[in-house]
This record gives C-alpha cells, sequence and structure tokens, in this order.
C-alpha cells in the first residue's frame, strides 16, 4: 500500500495518508476549525479515517480527551500510527468499531463533543458496485446520515454539541433527522469557493435538547481571487 | 388616516402606503423578485398587506390571476384601490379574510404558486398587548407559521410552489413545518445587506409534493459598499 506522510500545517503535526484510498480532505480541516472543545471537554469523532479530525482538535483545544471510531481496521491502524507519529499516545484514542454498535461500545452521555464529516453521497447516487476503502469513506454504504446523527445522539450528553460538515443539497434532510433525535440545530455556516459561488458545503453546530435559536454565519469564503486564500481560509489552513 | 403614494420603481408602479401603520419592506420587493409565476398560472398571496406582491408579480411576470388575502379589512381596501391605481382591476383581485379560513374561501389544489411575507416574530418575542395594524403585519398575533404554511399546502395543485421569505434564525421550524405539510425546500437563498454581514432575510422556494433537492444559492449581496447597492441589488430595485 503507497503511502504518504502529509503536513497538517498547524503546530507541525503531520499525518500519513494512504495514496490509494482515503486522504483527509480540506472539509475535515473546515470541521476541525469550525467545532469547539472547551477546557477538559471530551470529543468523539465518528468514522475517524486517519485520525485528521482528533488529532487537529487535540492540537488546537483544551480538551481532556480525544477518541476516533472507524470501521475499517487498515485506516484504524494508519490513525493509531498518526496519533503516535505526532506523539499525542494518550490523549487521543483510536477505536476500531461500527457506529451502529456505539451503544455497546460507549455509554450513553459519555462525549461533551461529536464531530462527524460522513459520507456525501447515497449509495444510490453513485457508481454502482464499488466499495473500497474511499468509497465507504465517500459514500453511504456501510452508515447514512440517519445512523451518524442518530448514533452521536445517542453519546452525547445533555447540553452536548454535535458538529458536523454534508453537503448543502442534504440540508432539509439533516434539518428533519436533527430534529428528530433532539439535536437542535444552533449555528449554520456555508463554504464557498468565491463570493458570487454556490456553498461547496455545510457546516453545522447542533446542541443536544438545546433551545430553538439558529445563528446563521456568513459565509466561510475560500478565495479572495485565483489562488489567492481569503485571510479567514489562511487562518484556517495555515494557522 | 395619514396616506402617501410611494413610487414602486418597476414599470412606474405606485402604491398607496398608510404612513402610520403598514408600510411594505424591502423584503416583499425581494420575495416577488425571487417567485416565478410562469405564463398563465395562477397566483395567491397570503396576508398580501396593501398588495405589492400580487401587483409587483402582476407586473413583472405572464402570470394569469393574481391574488391578495388580506385579513385586516383597511389593509385589503388599500390593496384594492392600489390595483385600481395601478390600472390592474380584473387581473389583481383582493380578498378579505383569514388565512386560517382558507379552505372556505378557495378550493383544493386552486393555486400554481402561493407567495408569502408573514409575520417574522413570535408573539412571545415581542413587547406585550400591542395589537395595532402595524403589529399584526409583523408579529404572529392572527396567524404564525405553522398556519401560513398549512394554509399554503391546502390550496397549492400538486407540484405547485410556495415561495416565503423569513427570518433566517427561524430555518429549522421552516424546514420542519414544510416536511410536515409535504413541501420540499428546493430553493434557498439568503440575503446579506453585505458580504461579511449575517444574512437578514431567507428566501424560500418550495414544491408541493416535490423531490428532496435542494438548491443552495450564494447570497443576495445588497450592498458593494457604503451607499451603493450590487448590480443585483440595484436590478431588483429599481429593475
Amino acid at each position: 500500500m503507497a503511502e504518504r506522510v502529509v503536513d497538517l500545517q498547524r503546530c507541525g503535526y503531520k499525518l500519513i495518508q494512504d495514496s490509494d484510498s482515503h486522504c483527509f480532505g480540506g472539509d475535515a480541516v473546515l470541521l476541525s476549525s469550525f467545532a469547539k472543545v472547551k477546557k477538559n471537554e471530551s470529543a468523539l469523532d465518528l468514522g475517524c479515517g486517519t485520525g485528521v479530525i482528533p488529532i487537529l482538535l487535540c492540537a488546537k483545544t483544551e480538551g481532556k480527551s480525544f477518541t476516533g471510531l472507524e470501521i475499517q481496521e487498515k485506516l484504524a491502524e494508519t490513525a493509531r500510527r498518526n496519533v503516535e507519529l505526532n506523539g499525542l499516545t494518550g490523549r487521543v484514542n483510536i477505536i476500531t468499531g461500527d457506529i451502529k454498535d456505539i451503544n455497546n461500545i460507549f455509554g450513553a452521555g459519555s462525549f461533551d463533543v461529536v464531530t462527524a464529516n460522513p459520507p456525501y453521497i447515497r449509495v444510490n447516487d453513485g457508481p454502482a458496485g464499488v466499495s473500497d476503502m474511499r468509497s465507504v469513506a465517500t459514500r453511504e454504504i456501510l452508515i447514512d446520515l440517519r445512523g451518524v446523527i442518530s448514533g452521536a445522539a445517542r453519546v452525547l450528553k445533555n447540553g452536548g454539541r454535535f458538529y458536523m460538515v454534508h453537503r448543502p443539497e442534504r440540508l432539509v434532510e439533516i434539518v428533519n433527522l436533527l430534529t428528530e433525535f433532539k439535536l437542535e440545530m444552533k449555528t449554520l455556516r456555508f463554504v464557498q469557493a468565491a463570493a458570487d459561488k454556490k456553498p461547496s458545503a455545510a457546516l453545522i453546530a447542533a446542541t443536544h435538547r438545546g433551545k430553538a435559536r439558529l445563528n446563521v454565519m456568513p459565509p466561510l469564503v475560500i478565495c479572495a481571487g485565483p489562488g489567492v486564500y481569503t485571510r479567514e481560509a489562511e487562518d484556517i489552513y495555515n494557522g
């Protein structure tokens, strides 16, 4: 399996990536910047892949413990090596397991924060018959949106926070599922490549059993011009 | 009652406004630009106030008939005078009535398009005890979001389109109610005073019993700089 080491460009953290399977995308970096983990809080990342979100959250927050749950053993192994590579053993814990079994893996109300950068694509919307490691990460082959949101709700404390990045075109389904599982959407921020472009991603924060009050932020615009980051994107990617 | 005549700045259309009660806001103009009424279609505006939305839709589309439903008789009278003032008698019809009685006023599936610029403010969120004409238009005193959305669903044809402008912070409630009444949100566009400001309004299009697929548009930005409209806002307000 081909591998390469990628500089996370944050405090010197680095990540091993399997070149021919799952590489972390910009969305994971955006989500780890959008998510807030406060002092002494515990955070779980659902479907952590090579571990980029727990590692970045550990790097940039004062949270106490960071857990990544990953169903694909090969990715979970890579994530564990990434934790070692970055000297975070003991602070970031990678567990191999299925979100559908979350009740048997963690107790109810175990976490202050849950994050997820789940597969975006409905199985029926993608090419048929593909189920390699990368497909499992990008398409709803092993878990769908309902599974991710219901799983988050089960392990979040009352008042705990769920942060997710997903596709804007699935916002209706996201809102309906959050409501069904008592997660109140509190912040919505679209990500746009440029100020006049349609959003490519939606950053969502929801509070378990929270009060209704949505804060829609101005969009996060990535490019100020051709090849030029906005100051905000510069801070997120290179900060 | 003090009155003034306001230039709608569109094809020479004008509107009588009661200075001390309900004046049409910019949101009504934005909604009438966002809403699409096709050739020979019939459109209903729920809570039409002084008639700005049906009059503008009549002015700028090829729709066949335009109806405004307004519960406050004084406003409905002003709306009728506005229809006359603009020479639209016979094409725009103003009916005095309550959205809650919509089943007794119109048959099910009577309209291709329903528009609404409803009261934004929950009764409990505003100052207590106020119920003048302006308050009824801006606060949910006589009708709430559920009443507006359920009313729209009742009179829309299968595949008919609902266009609404509302506050971004109520988006979760809006999505949940649209889903409950089989209105599928198809387009979402936030309105921002400037590119880096939080949105002040949400423009929403939903299709009755439509397929799930949301198109989130880039935000409609009103000001390019202090006192300067963006080209798009210029087109909407003065086009």
